[in-house]
């Protein structure tokens, strides 16, 4: 299924702002033409037509024919695209293939990634006698409503679509799943000297020819700085991964978000941060060796904290691997190491004692178990280990690694190392024990 | 599909030797008939029909209705078993359904797991114009020559089966798939008062009905002591695993063995193993620590040794499952964190430093690292971590499980304990950093 999107406006009211042609505008390290590409392409499209008109230039030298991105782009360029934007999407009748089917997208408006794949798979499972469209019922929840194409729906078809309805219990999202209909109703709307996508969609919309797919997530048409900054808030907030320690959700992504943020705009790669926390950690250990227990505290929070911004790095600019989550799950542990042999260090530097030395052993043996038994379950099951589902009570140890760094960071600013030392080395193996106790009347 | 499996004769032979029946003869834990059910169900079939005769009490009352292995079995009773082979496969007619396909099985015979499951995808995909028999062309590899019943082979097809055949090039296993030219062949056999399945098996063979599965591994028909002996010997080998480390391969597995066909014998279960497995690990921990290096080595090789044991059970009883690997892996991890924490605790009680403290923990920290990199990568791939594909030159550090504890045992045994720990803090840092590396390029 090739994806078509429009891109051929000028982006006037974006432009009173910004410099860029607003499809190229970066939005968090990615311009939004790009992010949807990369996004239609996490649905399994990696065929692209894209439709130029204003800025036609730009967008081919920035976009080339695609292969940096592993897709297929084609450009078709609408010397009218002042008319309107059904003038655009006729465009794409020049190298329409018989019976085929396609997503029609705005270059500027950005959905969330969970309601792409939701809808492409709708398009798919799509009948040829209907036409797809993305609307939102959540009318609350709808960014700049007065600017939106609103819609009468009706057992989840679309009667009637129009900017300027009094009564409408939808909004157009501008995401299309089109066939022949489509661009025969844009035929007859252009026929008319009715120029807009609008136009031809109210007309299949008459025929009972528009089939609604809901939205559930929050989503933007890009068209000033307002929404733009509305899309930068949206997008930070769908990074957030639905599994998350308490300490996780609670603080630390408070601050990995705006990190994030500033961060996505450089070209740090998610392992290269991966590594900066990684020092951070190592520093946090020399401070809680050198007895400076306040400042190893803050460092590992701070260690805590940028374990998220990789990911959420990564997710944000389509950056995901199998090895960067190897490496991160590696290097945390080694990061874990080196705080816990640091407070030891510290403590033991003031006592020299035998106990020392076991209890420092003890919860150094500790650090690893979590993720140990959590991959060796999803090795063995082929199922991803949900503690909430599988720890019982014990889910509110705070064994998991957000947990672990957030009490050494208490026990480094309360200067209470020693204490920090035995309650990790308890919980670790409590959390262990119990993990097996309760796997094994479940698997 | 259904499995007919003949268990209908007397076993005169074996009866000379020992008491019981001889389906019910134990082999390595495992009633020889019990063994061919839980291999078949391994294949996926789960729906038996035994064939009784001369013990049909004694098999009725042994195996029941199947639900004790999670099957389904059905008992036919044929008075008539004394006259031959051929009228006890004929006893299935009677519950035959038109068009079936089912695996005829003798109770006695023992094939390699490996076999069995090729034969029943061959029988699965096999047309229905043609039986199936499995052979073994391999006639030097054949137990018992003289007593088999040989073939005449060509073109993948019998021509001709006899005990006495003068020239033959494959030899008879006595593993079929039928259907409704199996009955046909014996209902006409029979009628010529020809009761052996060899009988009809031969009218099919003369137009060409029998296609040959030819068998890649030992088997055995049990017959007498002889042949039982070298049936446990068939089994105990075909326990070794494809990937083993090599002291495992090379020290280990040659005490393992023997120890399993032991402990196959007793009721201790693979998890009970496992956990004296860590006994023994704690009696080394507590030899080094208490300054008897000898004797820590020595049972830390014990505990590697017993390590194999319960898989080597699990694998034999049928008794393998998600949670006993998941508490092997967790309880090895613990195990090895005691042996190398009684290392470091003996040397440190003669030296009070904290240079040992600092190797101590180091080695300490690297024990996990070999398994961690392994089952993120499998959880993450969904593909087997082979250490021969990933481990470049590094796969011959010993800083695997069976390594590690070898070197330890030298290191015990040879009153090296300080040499061995900075070894091991060495090799297992060097070998998770060789994997990053290494996988970075592969994944």
């Amino acid at each position: 299924m090739r994806a078509v999107i429009l891109a051929a406006g000028a982006g006037t009211r974006m432009r009173q702002d910004l410099e860029t042609p607003k499809p190229l505008i970066n939005l968090l390290g990615l311009p939004l033409i790009t992010r949807n590409i990369l996004s239609l392409r996490a649905c399994g499209i990696d065929e692209f037509v894209i439709i130029t008109g204003r800025y036609r230039q730009e967008l081919e030298n920035y976009l080339g024919d695609g292969k940096k991105h592993q897709v297929k782009i084609t450009y078709l360029h609408n010397p009218d695209w002042q008319l309107g934007n059904g003038v655009s999407a006729y465009t794409f009748r020049k190298i329409f293939q018989p019976q085929e089917r396609f997503i029609l997208m705005m270059a500027d408006h950005m959905f969330n990634l969970k309601d792409l794949q939701a809808f492409v798979a709708a398009a798919k499972a799509n009948d040829a006698e209907k036409i797809l469209l993305a609307a939102d019922r959540r009318l609350e929840r709808v960014w700049d409503l007065p600017e939106a194409t609103k819609i009468i729906a009706e057992n989840g078809l679309a009667l009637k679509l129009g900017k300027d309805l009094q009564h409408f219990n939808a909004v157009d999202g501008g995401l299309f799943a089109g066939n022949e209909l489509l661009l025969a109703a844009l035929e007859k709307a252009i026929s008319q000297e009715n120029y807009s996508l609008t136009a031809a969609i109210n007309f299949l919309a008459a025929d009972g020819k528009v089939k609604l797919h809901f939205l559930q997530e929050d989503w933007v048409d890009v068209d000033d700085l307002a929404s733009f900054k509305q899309a930068e808030k949206i997008l930070l907030k769908s990074l957030l991964p639905p599994k998350d320690g308490f300490i996780s959700r609670t603080i630390n992504r408070k601050f990995s978000l705006p990190l994030t943020k500033v961060l996505s705009k450089t070209v740090l790669t998610p392992n290269q941060i991966t590594f900066i926390s990684f020092l951070v950690a190592l520093a946090a250990a020399v401070a809680f060796a050198l007895r400076r227990p306040f400042w190893g505290g803050i460092l590992t929070q701070l260690t805590s904290i940028l374990d998220g911004v990789d990911g959420e790095i990564a997710r944000l600019k389509f950056l995901q691997s199998d090895y960067g989550g190897l490496f991160d799950a590696i290097l945390d542990r080694y990061a874990d190491f080196f705080i816990v042999l640091g407070m030891a260090c510290g403590w033991y530097l003031e006592t020299e004692s035998l106990v020392v030395f076991l209890i420092g052993a003890i919860a150094l043996s500790g650090l690893p178990k979590s993720m140990l038994i959590k991959e060796k379950f999803q090795a063995l099951t082929g199922k991803t280990f949900v503690p909430w589902l599988y720890d019982g009570v014990f889910r509110y140890l705070p064994a998991n690694r957000d947990g672990r760094l957030f009490l050494i960071m208490l026990g480094g600013i309360f200067n209470l190392v020693p204490a920090t030392l035995v309650v990790l080395a308890v919980i670790c193996h409590v959390q262990a024990v119990a993990r097996l106790l309760m796997l094994r009347k479940l698997i």
